[in-house]
């Protein structure tokens, strides 16, 4: 990103938006992944991953005029336009790079729809590619975690979604976090009772989808200049705010009661939070928000969102019901019911970082057993690699063949550090001709000496 | 790859050569990595990942002119052709899809190796792409696990390289498989004792790399074709077939300590294989072959490859020391000695499927929780799905609101089946009213009456 630096070694740098995960960063990225699907396989999903590549007109189409601009499409391979033999013009269709795990489900559940278990559960973290301008927090390849379920109405759908959303975020260790909770069809009756035409439904949304950015003046603005009359635009921001604690909830309820849309999908987000309750979900981790509107506009039914109010990343994911877009998506050849989340693992990780929760994650328990050439100290730095490896333990032997000195000793011990190791075995010559070897614990920076045979049963 | 199937629903598929892993491979492939990498972290290997794209001068010249051909290169973002505003012709580079993980490494080595502890030992697991074309068990995009070692020049690297290998190969349940070791400096050894020229020594390496494909009398014929007189190239055939047990051992060990590189090589192996021995490897499991030679013409020291004979797939892994590629592949940048080896995990899981390996892996229990919309039942669903979650067990709740009936319990027990699960929790009226539910295993077939406050304890 540093144009000064990019310009001198401009062939030693990744591409723009994209990045290296050096291992201090990576072992954090492998830990969330692995805490995310964790959760996804106790919910009983089951991992899909589709290629890096999808045929252009498979995802043409998809992503809406700005979405399409950002695809990396129209691969070649062959030397800068030297065509290989084998690839006839026929034969090589054009490609385009993953752009999100969506639509490429689309197309597994109208190729293999017919032959997987319906409702189909499955999860898919995988990179996906959009070339957006790089910015804080914004790259040009980022790693989804997508969890959908293909084929059930049951509101169990939504209710497991956010269940699971929860478990992830607990586990990753957020004291403190909110899944806000919404419906479209609360939305459109809500539309409805201000007197609004249903036409006008996706200007109210991107609007209000604003409120949580915007102060509710600039949003009263914005709805003004896109036609909505004065009365409808300051009534729908006072409803927004209602909650059912509020005063004012009762009369909302009645009002809606009368938009079958605002009627349904209020007795749905009912249901759904008396789930949450039976799952027993923490009140304050979850909250019906009726300033909620996501963006994208094929939701049907449900939808929610989660924010990590101290962490100021943003939403860290969210998702919601999406009855029809199986159908859209894969060209009418399936249409079943779906909802799904997805969850950022980029600003999950940013989020751990802002709050100090990623040391701990990442810090088990990682041996470096010293290594010295002299034939006796060698063999000894084996067998205890190779037992403490049985035990089952992480053990690192130094990579080196010199004779034992302290200067050399020192070297080992700092490699150690440098790698964020706990404990160093050290086996040295006047210890090991009385049997014994020294553990130092280097986050502690305490040593004691061990006789051979305490060696794993002490750090097992 | 069906020609009649991609004419009629072409927009369907996959791109040519490139896969969906729909579940059941899918759970065997993540069982597969994880294995892998689990061991990888027990011998002080740290995670690294790198982008998907390069820039393209970043690979170019980097694999031969026949690799070059098959890398993926030249994508653009934006709508065919259409040029998003915010990309000038001037930062966009050139890009190109990762073809190995090596000149990844040797970038990241470049950029960011001088605050890196070395030696660096970093294992990566991502996909590469290469325009090959398609055929049995050749993909253009397949999953790469590599591990390196960059900075050491010590034996314990190769030892440490090799008893990895083998703890995979062991943890994935291979009970019969074999690392052939060789070294680069006695197959030299080898040429310059036959009487050829060094120079021949690329054209000998590529001929013998054949034999395990190639009677001997071809690889001959080959030999001679490129000019390798007759009597050479039939006692190059004859001593690769040696071992230290054959009688003829001694014999050839003197002559190849003629040749400073073979006596170099010979001692190298010989300590490696005393390594091997220390690590407590079965000796059934390694062995010099004097006739491992490896394509790939960067290999400095010793080199190995791992074969399953009874799986008949080929080699699933290999590598060796390559001391001066970082610092060419670096442009010069840096200059360390390396090591590293590569398994190929759509080898590895074609050969657990030869062998039939593979369905005792990804049978860890999973239980449905059948559910009905009864109030009572539904009620107690959610509660076992919650308490046997936060036991630690993977639980599904059938999503659906049906009231109970023996066809409903019969479609729910048949979902679970269809996913392969191992118990169902039946949650039915008339045990309900008794405190009592149903559990079935349905690997074994059999069933059991278990009080409410007896299905934690029985499960977990």
């Amino acid at each position: 990103m540093n144009r000064h630096f990019e310009d001198t070694v401009a062939e030693l740098d990744t591409p723009s938006g994209m990045r290296d995960f050096l291992p201090e960063v990576m072992q954090l990225r492998e830990y969330a992944i692995e805490t995310i699907k964790g959760v996804f396989r106790q919910w009983g999903f089951l991992p899909l991953e589709t290629p890096a590549m999808e045929r252009w007109e498979t995802l043409a189409g998809k992503y809406g005029e700005e979405g399409e601009k950002l695809i990396y499409h129209g691969f070649n391979s062959g030397n800068l336009g030297d065509e290989p033999l084998y690839f006839s013009r026929k034969e090589r269709p054009e490609l385009a790079l993953r752009y999100d795990l969506t639509v490429p489900l689309a197309r597994v559940m109208a190729m293999y729809g017919h032959k997987l278990a319906k409702p189909f559960k499955r999860y898919q973290v995988q990179p996906v590619w959009r070339g957006d301008r790089p910015g804080a927090g914004r790259f040009r390849e980022f790693v989804q975690c997508d969890v959908d379920v293909i084929g059930s109405t049951s509101l169990l759908v939504e209710a497991e979604l956010i269940a699971a959303t929860h478990e992830i975020l607990t586990r990753l260790g957020f004291p403190d976090f909110k899944i806000r909770l919404n419906h479209r069809q609360v939305l459109r009756g809500m539309i409805e009772t201000v007197g609004l035409d249903p036409s006008q439904e996706s200007t109210v949304l991107t609007a209000i989808d604003k409120l949580d950015k915007l102060p509710p003046e600039k949003v009263r603005r914005e709805l003004e200049a896109k036609g909505i009359p004065t009365a409808a635009a300051q009534e729908l921001l006072r409803i927004v705010t209602l909650h059912p604690a509020h005063p004012d909830w009762p009369n909302f309820v009645t009002q809606l009661s009368q938009s079958p849309s605002g009627q349904h999908g209020l007795a749905q987000l009912t249901e759904i939070l008396a789930l949450l309750q039976a799952y027993g979900l923490p009140a304050a981790h979850y909250a019906l928000d009726l300033s909620l509107a996501r963006g994208l506009d094929y939701y049907t039914g449900a939808i929610f969102e989660t924010i990590i109010p101290t962490a100021q990343v943003g939403s860290v994911g969210g998702g919601g019901r999406y009855d029809g877009l199986i159908s859209t998506l894969s060209g009418g050849r399936v249409d079943l019911p779906a909802a799904g989340t997805s969850l950022g693992l980029d600003r999950l990780l940013t989020a751990m970082e802002n709050l100090g929760l990623t040391t701990a994650k990442t810090q088990s328990q990682k041996i470096l057993v010293t290594h010295f050439s002299e034939p006796t100290l060698r063999a000894l730095s084996l067998r205890f690699t190779r037992e403490l490896r049985q035990a089952g333990l992480a053990v690192e032997i130094y990579y080196g063949d010199n004779p034992f000195s302290p200067n050399e000793l020192r070297r080992q011990l700092s490699y150690a550090e440098k790698k964020a190791m706990t404990h160093a075995l050290i086996i040295a010559p006047d210890e090991a001709t009385q049997g014994q070897v020294a553990l130092k614990n280097l986050t502690q920076r305490q040593q004691l000496t061990l006789t051979f045979d305490q060696v794993v049963p002490h750090l097992v």
